[in-house]
């Protein structure tokens, strides 16, 4: 994939029957063959760069459709190219005539996110911001949108341009020595090195850990609903969705067995696992949707662990908690237990302080205190969240960062073990190529192919 | 429903994530309330109308969106309101949010077509124009395309006003009688009245007339593939769709066990009806599933009518057709006749004189011959057009047009049995007021209702 200078065109708005839609078309010879859509080329061609002009499309003598044209002339256009924006009726006629037009007229389809990695080719944002622009169309709560617009202003980018700045003068530093090598003089202040990679070491690893937070408030935070079967799962599930019924939606693509629904709550999306009910069974199909109830546990950041107040007892749900306990290894804090039905009954259930943690009653079917359910959610996604601009919110910046973490132990590890600086340099030098190729300074086809192949058509 | 100078605002590209979306606002305070969208209010306040500019929306501190806004002042502008069109990243939270910010500064939520509606009000286009705009963007095939720009152009409207013209001439000639009616003078001239009237009966008729084609053309043309069981009806539907499943599509709204599925061939858009195979039958069932296909082939245009080419013999295909002519007073031409499997037999099928239809041999399980039946449709449909610009396409014009021509009648009758030229003048005036209400001269907000609540948001 290489930004050359074909011309491209492609419907940029959502797909389907609209009352107007946005045809794009970019590349050097943009102007001409758009010109040749209107039956008065002057009205085309006239027309200064960034006006919004009426204009009628042709095909032959008949009217293909009453348009709105804006021009933009490259470098001053989204992706850097000459560029114009068709606002035409959104009928799925007109948009696929006009795309046959142009495509007949010298233009080819657009490939996914190909206008993006035009402008990241042209230099109008770097890699990390290309990718935001992705995750920012995709962003479905204020949490992944916040994420996403923080990395397109650059906040990301920022953050590696100064690990890279410090990881040069480490190379500096190294350098250095290298220049006095043949005098076999170790470099002055090789202190001052160790330190400012125990740093880099600190923020690196810091980074790494904030992708699992990252990651969640971008894709939805994993919630486990367990317990036994029939203490209310579902009816908690659906009493939370019912609540606010008109921002639930389906994560599409995503299997139905594994994941129920989600929800967002406070501006961050949760993903609520429904699980099957947990008890001791012969059936061999059974236990293997026990076992993947234990699995979407340790998955899980919260789990809503449920019981039913009226039959349960102190003790066996202090034998039960700590079942699972053993089996997932468990944190306490990320289990809530919840009492079902504490309308039904008076007993008080107590724990053994060991097994503490949250409790909270409530009525699913009444619907009765569901809001501290949704507060110890909110809660919980407030004391995790640390400043958005220092997560990793994607997989590929994780995996770099990944390595480049075990570089550094291995830099550490050599200094530590007398190795030649030459080769201690090696491993710096392999840091900045991957922050290279974090920002896209340092380019690779596959790389950009698997970037803007997620993108949708027409950005 | 009324064009106020409220402030409407709504996404009006189609629903869902695409890489950009479009929000518009329109009414008298539509320029102060976007204004406060921006942190830098200067960049919107100074940007002059009609040129696309780049700004950046905040809600308090936090970026929304980098957008790119065009401004449109009264009356230039789509509905002859201030209006700005806001190209914001196509994430479904940034068009909520956006919208959710234009609500709280004073928008309301646009209702169906409330622009188109604001533009027939403000003078920009009349009813018939503002009609057309919703088959625009409903239309699905080059045909319905063709008459819905012919009708935004005005052609249709021409016509209409042309039919007022004469009208009016008629109203003349009647006030002039009227004029010196206390004389009990005849108008001279009654002969010219007369002609014209029946040259006007006679263009009207042909208009009602019209609406048969011109609904079909918009809507599809109903086929109705019929025939025994197992002669292959599904197998030539499938063969039929195969060959262009591009542009196969379900209407949506429609019940899926009456329309099967629809296919576009040479610009026109074809329903294809699958019918119960029929046959003598005790099972009530499956007798009122016979009952429907009669329905289906009496209410298509095109009947397919299917036969296994081995089996079919010349005397009982006869009787079978003549049966189909008896149960359904079907016109022959309306019938083509499609003899299938013809690769696996030699037999000639004769029929008599008296039943001949179109008949055409093939094969739909090998794809043999299927361009002869294709052929067929596209033959049938160019034989049935007349000239665009004379097809009434739209319920509300032929209901009105159909009492127009009542009208006509009941003003004929009039004349002949020597009606007073005031009651005579009557008739005339309300034909007037239908044409008014045609065009919208004259209006009724249940009408524009009506109309209008059809539209997609947005438009």
């Amino acid at each position: 994939m290489t930004a050359t200078s074909e011309t491209i065109c492609s419907v940029s708005t959502a797909p389907g029957i609209g009352a107007i839609a946005v045809i794009r078309v970019s590349g050097s010879k943009a102007f001409p063959i758009v010109e040749q859509l209107f039956k008065k080329k002057s009205a085309f061609t006239d027309t200064a760069p960034h006006v919004a002009k009426f204009g009628e499309i042709f095909d032959g003598e008949s009217l293909i459709d009453q348009v709105v044209f804006v021009k933009f002339a490259a470098p001053h256009s989204y992706d850097g190219e000459d560029m114009v924006e068709i606002s035409c009726h959104g009928s799925r006629f007109i948009q696929q005539k006009i795309l046959e037009m142009l495509l007949q007229r010298g233009c080819r389809m657009a490939e996914p996110g190909e206008f993006t990695l035009r402008a990241f080719m042209n230099g109008k944002m770097d890699l990390p911001q290309a990718e935001a622009v992705g995750d920012l169309i995709d962003s479905q709560s204020e949490s992944a949108h916040r994420l996403a617009v923080n990395q397109l202003k650059g906040g990301f980018s920022r953050k590696i341009a100064d690990l890279r700045d410090r990881f040069i003068q480490l190379a500096a530093l190294l350098e250095l020595e290298l220049d006095f090598s043949e005098e076999e003089v170790e470099f002055a202040d090789r202190k001052q090195f160790i330190d400012l990679l125990a740093e880099l070491r600190t923020e690196v690893k810091s980074l790494v850990r904030s992708f699992h937070t990252g990651n969640a408030l971008k894709n939805g935070i994993p919630v486990a609903i367990a317990g036994k079967p029939n203490v209310g799962k579902s009816t908690l599930l659906n009493a939370l969705l019912n609540d606010d019924r008109a921002i639930v939606s389906d994560i599409p693509g995503t299997t139905r067995d594994t994941i129920e629904d989600t929800l967002t709550l406070g501006g961050t999306l949760y993903r609520f696992i429904d699980t099957a009910g947990i008890r001791h069974s012969d059936d061999t199909i059974e236990n293997s949707g026990i076992q993947r109830s234990f699995r979407a546990m340790e998955n899980a950041d919260i789990i809503l662990y449920m019981v039913d107040a009226v039959t349960a007892t102190s003790e066996n749900l202090a034998s039960e908690i700590q079942e699972i306990r053993d089996k997932i290894g468990v944190f306490d804090k990320k289990i809530i237990l919840i009492l079902n039905k504490i309308d039904k009954t008076d007993s008080i259930i107590e724990l053994p302080d060991e097994l503490s943690c949250k409790v909270i009653g409530i009525s699913a079917k009444e619907r009765k205190n569901l809001e501290a359910v949704t507060e110890a959610l909110t809660q919980y996604v407030a004391e995790c969240s640390v400043s958005d601009d220092t997560l990793l919110t994607n997989a590929r910046h994780y995996d770099l960062m990944v390595k480049i973490a075990d570089d550094i132990v291995r830099i550490e590890q050599g200094l530590t073990d007398g190795l030649p600086t030459d080769l201690v340099a090696i491993d710096v030098h392999s840091v900045l190529d991957k922050l290279g190729l974090l920002t896209g300074t340092i380019t690779d086809n596959d790389v950009l192919n698997t970037i803007f192949g997620k993108f949708c058509i027409g950005k």
